[in-house]
């Protein structure tokens, strides 16, 4: 895999040197454009499909700035994307310069740019004046001169720190992103003779652009694209398809219009999801040959996870070819299907992802694209949890990451967003779904009532909460701190009273004109045990009660198994968990997956498993949240978290869930914990940070570094501030 | 001129017809993407020079639909600028159709288009089917699907009704709007031996781009502007200049680095204002001849106006002349500088508009440009004043055109503005300019605290209330009339006690502190006789106290001379009012003027009149705000006024101030009045409206139609509603 994005993780939590130029943009504009042109790559059935919430745009006037002090005087080269201006020492040059002498000594630059249809961007390259994050950006500079000629007070101006990703080239200007193509070619074809088509297989899920060679004749060729066989052949109900009509001199893209002149190889323009592609040319016209262009994120696979039984491998090697194929320009949903940026799915990618890539731009893009610009007129997604997860999402990233300068970023527009909560609570501080909002949960095989307050939307408010007063304390807002602080301990201190049931000693589903509902599902009984709401007693009667209970309705998403998965190997449940992951997404594999789906029910049948949303296709085969074992692995078996935010201290706790042996590593910000565990030893490398190794074991470990610790019956802790191989002893109980 | 938007003027008066198609687009959005364009247009010595508020940017994604019922099938074509779906009944249909056969019945019709660039915007033709106004469109369509394919509840989505103007062809979308051109010659030409330029006077202000003819040779054509020839041959301080770089093959913008090949004709990208053009060619190159194209807004001189003194025809046509070059996409405050919109030289554009062009669209574009998009982060233009002006300009707009359609789109913007506002008072719910605040007034020659809460800001604050009461009323929110009816009447019972000062009569200048100051200008205590915040005792005594008191310092812009001669024609001045015009406006033509300035300070010499800024060429030489009279002629000589909205009831009170005959008319919405007056005769004609005729005169006057009734000493009223011409015999006194 290609180093370049590894390389700019690097840079952004080491921080950039001086000297490293790059291209500079308002933060979170150009995620903002970068998001609407993915978005809305979605087709249905050959129309454009575009997401339903509001779409904002970039500040299409920018002033970027920043302070000189300089020993000797320099030249600077000057590139922009949009019309721009160069204002030094107050006073505006002629034209648009490319370049510039800047004499020594303390000066003011100041480069405004105007561009209505990509974000204003600049890249400047000097000896010592390069541009990059510490470089000031405003949308409204306030400059205005009285009669005398005399500037204004400016200091009501409102100056962010200048965005950035690895744009470092002054050649390739960030409007001009592309993700990476390869080309791949099909593994089998059947011949369709009864209407001339042919099927082709690539073997795998994959995404890309078709390829059509060699076509001969006139007429339209029709292009049926399927995660599965029967999709691809189903003319009628394929989720996606494209028309593609050769005439002599011409190619046109029947689905945008567009014409491009004929050659002997035609790429279609636009990009699909599918393992099978049906090509049908109608009468007249012939295609020689068919390839594809395979579209991906060059991220690197920094984690890794190998153990001694197979089918646990092929888990974890399809759940990261899952990641690995909806990590793109953002973490989306799915690849055929939304092909959009989802909070709810996101937060969970952005937990695998730090497992497996620790790619943290990618987090930081799909943050700000989620959260978009004010003022805020819907739920993020318009979905109620979707903001919460948002909320949480950051809390996460601050954990794995410890990246304040992020948080520093995205604080207004945390805040915004929370006021937008907080106008729309109940009487009690509490959320309700409202005109406009949708009460998502999950998508699940029970009748679930979304009216009133849901104990679920309260948990994860009250986590956002909070997150709030998390950010506040680290970027030192006392008064905020407190603020949130307070709303929180309220929120919290209803939980219980609000929604506990002595007798079934659970938290019911929700309250609604004042009474307390009967149900009991998992939900937000889980939610409680993983985000801490509850005690170590009450926690237990809750597993028995409701995590343990048959009786509770079962759940059938990837998306929720996450959570519940979570809950279990929290208690220490991994044995468990293992013959969970190894049922469900084993039975997943089983049925032919290549990649990990949005929904799975093990009961359903053939082509059941394809329909949803009331389409015989509908559903997603290749759908981020369908990966968690990926998180669940490196968390909970390899056992390594942070403890202290970005990996300052970690803690590994590693749990062979009766497996015979494991080897695999987990990324840090600019390290990596590394790990084999078998029955009786263990090898650790720990290469950034510090923390405790917790081990249960049969008698005394013995360890290569440092000393054991007995923290219990068999229960033992070595603090790790090593970067070296530790080799330990010990015995599995 | 070209009658074109004159008759859009007529089919937004009158409702546009069911069959009327037209380009439609999300209200607002087009105003907005426009308005940056023209004000990036601003140049400042070749150097590109946007505004510094915070420019917006359009909706890139908006739903438009429609709800059918059709007597029978039709087929409708389609035009969209942008990528765009169509979905019929729900069901999105394949790639982008051109046509679309509707059948007959009742049908939902949505068409979503995305548009990074440009407003996303559609046309479409069909027998019956055709977009209007009555299409509703929506940023956020909140559509989402449940797992069984059910659609969700959208009644939360907002829709506005779709906004559009004049682009009544599918070939001439919105984004491709150009004002008209026209090749103009210079009248003289003056050989400068001394660097081989050549100085054209093209005979009057003007505004366009320069044309270089015949150009030989190689090297680079310097090209300096002037208002006045010493600015365009002041090669170091002309405010604005152009670099034309020849080589043997191509032309190069050196401002803008756009290169064009070479022709024998070269016509500048950008257009200036000027009368003057000093072209000065380097070494090696030599311009043949020299022209221009005359850029201008096509708009209809429905008002005139002549009299019996040549000077004060003279100023009424400069001051058209004035209004014309200054009302273009929008109306901005002057043609070389800011060529921007400001909403305080926006207020006093459109009131003259209504006696000039009786431009109604150009009206609304302003005020949808100057309001922007929601979040408020400042005042408009950022300055305090201008945010009142804002909502003033909608009551005027109100009370002049009756259209109730444009208070429903705009409505919702107010509430948002008028809540920015409200969340800045201090705890006596006055505003004061806080940190970010311009706090304009004028251009003043005397020292002004813009300190605490001054009086004037509090009347404009209390005026901008009563519009929000008076839109809430029309509109028919009885809860949000009685909010702001309330704030109004509590600010307006703090005016007095607040400022007035019983000793010199008039209100003081601010309260700083809790201090009320002792400075009295003329600023708010003419805008609290011109608004009627003064009983008849109090105006008589600040009219005497401070209007015609000599030592109450002089006002030296035509801006605030607006305000302070309104306040003297509407206690009767006119004969004094008259000798103003002919000092003040006649003395800027002594001076060689051919449009009004933005500043005119009788006691400056020579080149004074032309620096401001601190810059020897910083005035504007045409502003809008210097066209006064105009409005002034109109409605207090020849005397007429809209009574109800609309001119649906009007009043005449022709005032010859002197003069001793006038002819003229006044354009209403669809029709017109027309006056000749002397001093015993009148003849009048009303095509639109009824209303009154007020005259004094020193015998009972008789008319052809109707009676006059009298109504105190000398004092007759005639009520008019016919629209046939009525003469008039009467003596005036």
């Amino acid at each position: 895999m290609n180093k370049r994005w590894s390389a700019a993780i690097g840079a952004i939590a080491i921080g950039l040197a001086a000297s490293a130029q790059t291209w500079i943009w308002y933060p979170g504009d150009y995620e903002i454009w970068l998001g609407n042109k993915m978005n809305n790559n979605r087709t249905e059935r050959g129309a454009f499909f575009p997401p339903f919430w509001k779409s904002d745009s970039h500040y299409v006037t920018v002033e970027f700035s920043k302070q000189l002090d300089l020993a000797e005087p320099e030249e600077i080269e000057i590139y922009a994307e949009g019309k721009y201006n160069v204002k030094f020492d107050g006073k505006l040059q002629f034209g648009m310069p490319r370049k510039f002498t800047l004499p020594a000594g303390k000066h003011n630059l100041n480069i405004k740019v105007w561009n209505q249809a990509t974000p204003p961007a600049i890249y400047i390259k000097g000896k010592t004046v390069n541009t990059d994050p510490t470089w000031r950006v405003t949308y409204e500079d306030k400059e205005w001169i009285d009669e005398s000629g005399k500037a204004s007070d400016t200091s009501a101006t409102i100056y962010a720190d200048a965005g950035y990703w690895n744009f470092d080239d002054p050649a390739t200007p960030p409007s001009q992103f592309s993700l990476s193509l390869e080309p791949m070619d099909y593994v089998s074809v059947e011949e369709k003779t009864a209407d001339g088509g042919r099927l082709y297989d690539f073997g795998k899920e994959t995404f890309g652009r078709v390829v059509l060679k060699n076509t001969m004749g006139n007429g339209v060729v029709n292009i049926y694209y399927g995660e599965s066989p029967e999709e691809a052949l189903d003319l009628d109900h394929c989720e996606t398809l494209d028309k593609i009509g050769f005439s002599s001199d011409n190619v046109t893209d029947l689905a945008t219009n567009s014409v491009s002149s004929r050659a002997s190889e035609y790429t279609l323009d636009n990009t699909k999801a599918f393992r099978y592609v049906y090509v049908a040319p109608e009468n007249g016209v012939n295609v020689g040959d068919v390839a594809m262009l395979y579209e991906y994120a060059p991220v690197e696979y920094r984690g890794s996870f190998k153990c001694s039984d197979p089918l646990l491998n092929d888990i974890w090697n399809v759940g990261a070819y899952t990641m690995h194929l909806t990590t793109r320009e953002f973490f989306i949903d799915g690849i055929k299907r939304d092909r959009w940026v989802w909070s709810g799915d996101a937060v969970q990618s952005y937990l695998m992802n730090y497992y497996l890539f620790f790619d943290s731009p990618a987090v930081k893009r799909t943050t700000r694209l989620l959260r978009g610009k004010d003022p805020v007129t819907a739920h993020i997604n318009t979905i109620l949890d979707y903001t919460f997860y948002w909320f949480i999402g950051i809390y996460d990233y601050y954990l794995y990451t410890g990246d304040e300068a992020f948080l520093k970023e995205i604080y207004p527009g945390m805040k915004t967003l929370m006021d937008y909560v907080l106008s729309r609570t109940n009487k009690d501080g509490m959320v309700e779904g409202l005109t406009g909002d949708w009460v998502f949960v999950d998508w699940a095989d029970f009748p679930m009532s979304k009216k009133g307050a849901l104990s679920f939307e309260q948990i994860l408010f009250c986590k956002s909460l909070e997150t709030m007063k998390l950010c506040a304390d680290v970027l030192g807002d006392g008064g905020d701190a407190e603020k949130y602080g307070k709303l929180e301990a309220s929120l919290r201190a209803k939980l219980l009273p609000t929604f506990w049931d002595e007798k079934r000693q659970a938290l019911v589903h929700n309250v609604e004109n004042g009474k307390k509902s009967d149900q009991v599902n998992k939900f937000a009984n889980m939610f409680a045990i993983n985000l801490g709401f509850l005690d170590q007693a009450t926690t237990d009667s809750v597993m028995k009660n409701v995590m343990l209970n048959p009786e509770v309705p079962a759940i059938t998403t990837p998306y929720m198994r996450f959570y519940e998965l979570e809950s279990l190997c929290a208690r220490g449940m991994q044995d468990k968990v293992l013959g969970e992951m190894k049922d469900y997404w084993g039975g997943m594999l089983k049925e032919g997956a290549t990649s990990f789906w949005e929904k799975y029910n093990p009961g359903d049948k053939g082509t059941e498993h394809l329909a949803m949303y009331g389409r015989p296709y509908g559903k997603s085969l290749c759908h981020a949240w369908g990966a968690s074992p990926i998180y669940l692995i490196g968390k909970y078996y390899l056992g390594v978290k942070p403890v202290k935010p970005g990996y300052k201290e970690f803690s590994i706790t590693p749990d062979l869930g009766g497996l015979k042996w494991m080897e695999g590593t987990v990324p840090t910000p600019n390290g990596e914990i590394s790990l084999y565990v078998d029955r009786d030893k263990m090898k650790i490398r720990a290469t950034e940070g510090e923390g405790y190794l917790y081990i249960m074991s049969a008698r005394t470990p013995k360890s290569s570094y440092g000393k054991f610790e007995k923290t219990g019956k068999n229960s033992y802790r070595l603090w790790i501030d090593t970067k070296d191989e530790i080799n330990i002893k010990y015995k599995e109980i």
